[in-house]
Order: structure tokens, then C-alpha cells, then sequence
């Protein structure tokens, strides 16, 4: 069954420090914190494009696992900021890995959400298609559409990337995902000239969203708390993870916390926590969920089951 | 089982005409009739971005079918010129048309290969999903990026949308896909400020993979040039849309021509055929093969069952 075998991830070792903020944004210590929860936001490299970022993660998967390039049949990039609108970004990555020619490849626009719809969009098109192997890369600079005294955003993203091999020597498997949209709230959360975010507006939405749609998702699966081994939650923020936990009634041990060093990496955060917690986390089901720009949200029950 | 329920189209009323560009770029009318086969390029109305034109699809598959906006469970809009790239134009789409909250949206990022690509995409993501009705948009407005003193672009493309209904009530369904992606070929055709196309490098390739590709996937599936009806390509131009078949040794009746009136649509070229054909072609096994940007191809069988 096709299923994640590993993930992998690029976060850029340069850093900018929250702490420096604090006077041009008159911030105190427990806001950097216990508000926002970012205390560092990690910055790519000048002149780093998405695709150098899906490079850099797929080196690090090179260090974790073998990867026969010639296997690989899909490559999907998850991203809202493209080297360029044409060609997509997966064709220059395929050319930058040296892919084969009988590989799918193509983007798919999604922010926050983008690993959960990207995980059912890459294993639902192998598995109609036939392909036994690919990768799925989550991509986002966030520091280049920023502006830098726009205290909503400037304090809180940061750049990475992901990818996650996509196999039938699954390490997790997918259970079952549910999807939403409100795209009349889209102007909440976009990008004219520079990132705008209604910070009020997205906690609301998120705040009201998530909690509902995770309980929906375990209730149809005929599954409670006590069958999840952990929640990954978006980190849109320290105070939105916190405010979906409590509302969910759920154990603070089972809710990952995961940004503090580098940021809220739009759809890379679930698969960098995932990458993280691979060798620790037990077998059993785990909830993934995320919510942002479009706006737009998405849960999924995985299963580790080795 | 999922596929094709019906393909409504948008193209706009205004038109360009060729032959008023012959001084300009040193045309003759054999140049406009049989080498790119492009009498008039359609351009969409001022303002108009990529989402006005997925809602003017949407206007017209009203007047050829019923459709419960409540039923629509995926919406998914293939385009390289999206409104913005924050937020996903899939969003706005869904905004606009007052699609339910719990439906699933996003874009691909794909140029002339998209809607073979999307097809797949879209059947295997509501598939794996349970979901029973979605929308497949297509648009681009090339207008907004060409260069109007290139003559290998200026007079070549033209803007347009298309959206298929996806429904277990299908006039078409699925039967094999293939893909291709040859990346390191990005830079013939890709748009920095304006598009650029090696329009020589871009024929060489397409003449070259396209007819393999079909063959190969033709023989994949134990089928000849006689269990085919009809073999709808990507209208790149007359003389590529020629050169694929002479080379595939096809009767030129099984190969519509039809971008004289208004251009290379890009995703859109190939469901503007079928919509236009859609109910004088004959039950059986049609062909659908893309090539463009990436650079990228896909083909597919698809079987007209009513």
C-alpha cells in the first residue's frame, strides 16, 4: 500500500532573532514566547529560489535513505511562491535531480493546508496511475514577499522545505482525509505586492475551523482520543496550536509544539514535525491537520505501522 | 464510475486578427492559414483575471446542464496565470460560484499539458476521496504576458477557460494515462517579464515525444490506430498539430484542427474539442495527447460510453 516511507527537510541555517524585534515592534519577552511562539524565523539563502530549497531537502533525504532517481515516477511541488508562474516549479526540480522522463510532474498552489492535500493528491494519482514511487516537496520563502514592519507577518514565518518519498515501504500509511474551503474570506490572508494577514480574522476562522473539522473526522472513522497517538497541528502560531488543544480537550504530551527555532514554514511545518518525530513516535493513528490562505483547511488520520 | 459528464467553454467575444499583424511581422496569408493556423486570437475582456474566466465557464455549463452547487465536492483550476499566487485562484473560483464549505479546492500549476494532467488528477483525487461531482477548470489569459512585438508568441495565443463536470454520470470515462517531463528543457518556453518561446526547440520536442508518447501508450494498451476514433492534440499550431499526425500515420478526419478562430488556448485547447464535438462523436476510444511548458506532456484513452 502506498504510503509515506520517509520525510526529509531543508531549514536554512541563517536565523533572524525575535528578540532583536522587540523594540521596533514594542515586544516583551512572553509575547515572542508564549503568543506567537517564534523565537528565531529561518531565512533562506540570498538568492535561493523554491527549487534550490526542494534541492537542498532532497540531499537530506540522501542521507537518510537510498533513492534510485530512476524509480522515480511522480514529483509533485507544494508551493505559493514559484520560481517563476510558467514553468512550474516540479519541471525545474525534475531537471535539477536529474528525474527521469517518464516522471509526472507538476505544482499544486496550496499554503498552509498544502502537505494534507498534497499527501492525498500524490498517493491518490500513483495509485490510479499505476507508479510505485515519488516524491512530494512542500516549498515556501516567505522572507521574500514579507514586509519587514508589518508586525502580523514579519515576526512569524519562515522559509524551509520538505520532501516526503512516497512508496509502498510505507512507514505511515493514510487512513482517511476530509477537505474545506471558504474562499469568500480569501482577501483575510494573500499576497498583492507583499503578504497581507487579518491576524484577528485567520485565529477566528482557524480558532472555530479546526477543532470542529478534527472531531468530525475522528467521529466519522468511529475513533475518540484515546485511539490517537498524537495531533500535528499547522504552527500558525504557539497561541492557535494551544487554543485548538484545549478546545479539543487533548493532552498537552500529544500535541507537538515546533517552531520556536524557525517559524511558521507554511506547508512545511507537518512534515518537519513528522520527519522529526519518525523514529520516536509509536504505532498506532495520528491526526494531521492544517488551515490557512484561501482560505482553506484539511485533516487527515494516518497510521504508523512500523 | 467517475469521468467526463459535459465540458463547458469560455471564449471571449473579442478577437485579434492575424492580418492586420501581416505588415508588422512580414506575414502572407499561407503563413497565417497553414503554418500556424491562426486566423484571429481571442482576448479576454479588460480587468478580467483568471478566476472571471472560470466563472464565465461556469455561466455557460449552467445553460447546458443543471448543476447543485451544494453537490460540488472538488474544485480544482489548472493555470500558470493565476489571479494571485497567494491565495490559490481555486479560492477565489470558490468564492465566487458560492461553492460548499466542505469542498476541496486548489490549482496545478501546469501549461498546455494541464488539462490531460488535471483529468487524471481530479478523477483520482475524488475517487481515492468518495467524493461524487467536482469542477476541472482550465483558464489562461495569455494576453496579459505576451509580448506584442514577439512574433513567435503575439500571434499564437489566445485567452480562454473551459470547466468539465466530473460525475458518476459520465458521457466519458478513463481508461489509461501517461506522463512525461523532460526539465532541463525549462528555459524554451517560460515567462520572466513576458513569455519567451524558442518556438523551433519546442516543435523539434513536440514532433518528436508526441507521437512516440502516443504510440507507446496505445500499445500499452493492445490498441491500433483502428480502435480509435478521434485523436485530440494540444492545438500548439497547424503545423505541429500536422506533423504529429503524419507521423502517426493518421487519417486527417481523425485529427481535428480547431484554433483558427481564436488561437492556442493552452489547458484549454483540448476541452474546447471535446465540448465542441462532444455529441456528434460516435461511442469508442478517443486519444488525447499534450505538450508545452515544463516542458511537460501527457496522453490519456478516454472512452465515450453514450
Amino acid at each position: 500500500m502506498l504510503g509515506i516511507e520517509t520525510i526529509a527537510t531543508y531549514i536554512p541555517e541563517t536565523k533572524k532573532s525575535n528578540y532583536d524585534l522587540k523594540e521596533k515592534f514594542e515586544l516583551d519577552d512572553d509575547f515572542i514566547e508564549n503568543k506567537i511562539g517564534v523565537k528565531y524565523h529561518a531565512i533562506k539563502d540570498e538568492g535561493f529560489q523554491s527549487s534550490d530549497m526542494c534541492v537542498k531537502a532532497f540531499e537530506s533525504l540522501l542521507e537518510i535513505t537510498d533513492v534510485n532517481i530512476e524509480e522515480i515516477e511522480c514529483c509533485i511541488v507544494v508551493t505559493q511562491n514559484p520560481d517563476f508562474n510558467i514553468p512550474h516549479t516540479a519541471a525545474i526540480v525534475h531537471g535539477k535531480l536529474n528525474l527521469p522522463i517518464n516522471c509526472a510532474a507538476f505544482d499544486i498552489s496550496l499554503g498552509c493546508s498544502g502537505f494534507v492535500y498534497g499527501l492525498s493528491n500524490i498517493i491518490s494519482f500513483m495509485k490510479n496511475n499505476g507508479m510505485k514511487k515519488g516524491l512530494l516537496f512542500t516549498s515556501d520563502q516567505y522572507s521574500d514577499i514579507v514586509d519587514e514592519n508589518d508586525k502580523n507577518t514579519a515576526l512569524l514565518f519562515g522559509d524551509a522545505a520538505t520532501v516526503t518519498l512516497i512508496s509502498e515501504n510505507a512507514t505511515f500509511i493514510p487512513i482517511d482525509f476530509s477537505f474545506g474551503t471558504n474562499g469568500k474570506e480569501y482577501k483575510e490572508l494573500m499576497c498583492e505586492d507583499n503578504l497581507y494577514m487579518n491576524g484577528r480574522a485567520v485565529f477566528s476562522f482557524t480558532a472555530t475551523t479546526a477543532p470542529k473539522h478534527i472531531k468530525a473526522l475522528l467521529k466519522k472513522n468511529s475513533l475518540s482520543d484515546e485511539d490517537i497517538e498524537k495531533y500535528f497541528l499547522h504552527q500558525g502560531s504557539k497561541y492557535i496550536v494551544d487554543t485548538i488543544r484545549k478546545r479539543l480537550k487533548v493532552n498537552e504530551e500529544k500535541v507537538p509544539f515546533d517552531m520556536a527555532e524557525y517559524g511558521n514554514t507554511v506547508s512545511s511545518s507537518i512534515p518537519i514535525m513528522l520527519a522529526n518525530e519518525m523514529d520516536t513516535l509509536p504505532k498506532g493513528k495520528i491526526v494531521l491537520s492544517a488551515f490557512g490562505v484561501g482560505l482553506s483547511w484539511a485533516s487527515a488520520i494516518i497510521e504508523k505501522i512500523k
